[in-house]
């Protein structure tokens, strides 16, 4: 049976990976941007992305998953008898307000729209909206084809039913996606970056320790297990009778701990120079580029390694 | 040439993980126990898990690595000779403060002694030792053969050689030590697991996501740069031109966030109980001992990964 067609709206970086996710998955994938030089460009910048997946064996074919990608320079062509909308275009309310004017008439009122936005909530652009109760965020990580969390965050008039299909759809392209209850600033995701990463700037405030070592305590140590487990299941598994009697055993010290820093500081410029300095020592700037692509590669390693182990031990 | 001998001192599952960290690099152990029982299991739990690093091929030969250890039940005979002490017996300071005492007259002052404390500085039980300049923490994360930091915490009176000679030492036998630069609460692992932990508990106490949700956004998606990339590397490839551009576009918003959580709640008995709740039913009581042993072939399985994901891309 044939997939649903998917549009996707906007197509620059995330855009171009959620065409994978879909594409990936055997959906027919709509990609509209407004601006010519980005639709010229997109196609290419997938087919090397899926070429790394094939190199990889993530995907079986490159050609197959090209051909199931289109380019449109009409929106309304874009969007017409497609199953559901992600819209990626640029996170600025002016940007994306007649973005969801123009869905709002332009997509029948039972498709769902998710948005990439990471941090501006559903309902600071989809207030005027007629068809607002079908609009939701949709966050992805970036590439969401090699990350597969994504963040359903509804806006205060947002459907519980348009959240489960669009639960289902993530689901269905081998996504992993999580029910943000109500808009939160930073959703779910960038709140607990952000906690671990004020702790880490203070620490590096105070000479704790050097920015590469406050870094190796995540990747050769707190990252191992949060690969495959989040934080609750590790502290669940972390005392002999779980997490209520890890929370009676350590409960005290972790918030005497968080009292400490019951006053969070600025990221300062002084600070930020340091670890800036301390950065560039072991990444040049003319090498950041290079790191990026070792970064995927390892994320891609990782995807298959994960996969692998979820195969053979769940 | 012969490596030289480690003392494993105090026999529970810390200093077992110990004694197969430095067996595994070819380092003769002895282990020490005071409790006969502790003595009389402790090879069995170590060929146990020398089985399973075997099953991955995380070493080559179980009889060699446990033909180099050794159970002591004299504290004199099990140190006399030895390059380095691991301490790690039960965590207080009346249990710690009478086993540096006798250690402080036992090991040749040229002798670095490293303890296996998680949170009480060494300032805290050396402090009345002739020796104590060459006494420190050193911290694993359990198991150490699967987890590799070291996190090193010296006392004000510790000598830095020490601490360099106990780097070193780590270093050689494939562990990741890092430099603390002094005593702070929880050192640097268990402050950032503590951050990330108060927002987690914060936000299920606001409902914001359910206890599996907000576990899923870490294991399908925080954790896998974490696993091989810390925090500071991955904000600095996550903005065009490092860590100074990305703190400049996003410093604000986690400076915010940070900011809506100034005073920190405990983890109170109600809050308790409903995770607690949550947990049990995703993972009944009874699966809790399975689910461990699920954990551990799931770290093996990212041991070996790691390892061949370094050897080819570095």
């Amino acid at each position: 049976m044939a997939k649903d067609t998917i549009a996707v709206v906007g197509a620059g970086l995330v855009g171009a990976g959620w065409a994978i996710v879909f594409a990936r998955a055997g959906h027919p994938v709509r990609i509209f941007d407004a601006e010519p030089s980005v639709r010229a460009k997109v196609l290419d910048g997938i087919r090397a992305n899926a070429n790394d997946l094939k190199h990889f064996d993530l995907i079986d074919d490159v050609e197959a998953l090209m051909a199931r990608i289109t380019v449109h320079d009409d929106l309304g062509a874009a969007v017409k008898g497609v199953a559901y909308v992600q819209e990626s275009v640029f996170e600025s309310i002016p940007v994306k307000t007649p973005v969801y004017a123009a869905l709002d008439t332009l997509v029948p009122d039972n498709v769902p729209i998710g948005s990439s936005s990471s941090g501006i909530p559903a309902s600071q652009f989809t207030e005027h909206c007629k068809t607002r109760a079908r609009m939701l965020i949709s966050h992805p990580v970036n590439p969401p084809y090699l990350v597969p969390l994504v963040e359903l965050v509804p806006a205060p008039w947002t459907s519980p039913d348009v959240v489960d299909q669009v639960h289902a759809l993530m689901t269905a392209v081998d996504q992993k996606p999580i029910r943000v209850n109500h808009e939160v600033e930073g959703f779910i995701l960038n709140r607990l970056q952000g906690a671990l990463l004020m702790e880490a700037w203070a620490l590096a405030r105070e000479g704790a320790a050097s920015v590469a070592d406050i870094d190796k305590t995540v990747s050769e140590g707190l990252g191992l297990r949060w690969a495959f487990m989040g934080p609750f299941e590790t502290i669940d598994l972390n005392a002999p009778k779980g997490v209520a009697d890890y929370a009676a055993r350590l409960g005290k010290l972790f918030h005497g701990i968080a009292a400490s820093r019951n006053n969070p500081e600025p990221w300062e410029a002084p600070l930020v120079s340091e670890v800036e300095k301390e950065r560039r020592v072991d990444l040049a700037a003319d090498k950041i580029d290079e790191r990026r692509a070792w970064r995927d590669r390892r994320l891609m390693a990782l995807a298959v390694h994960k996969a692998k182990a979820v195969k053979q031990f769940g």
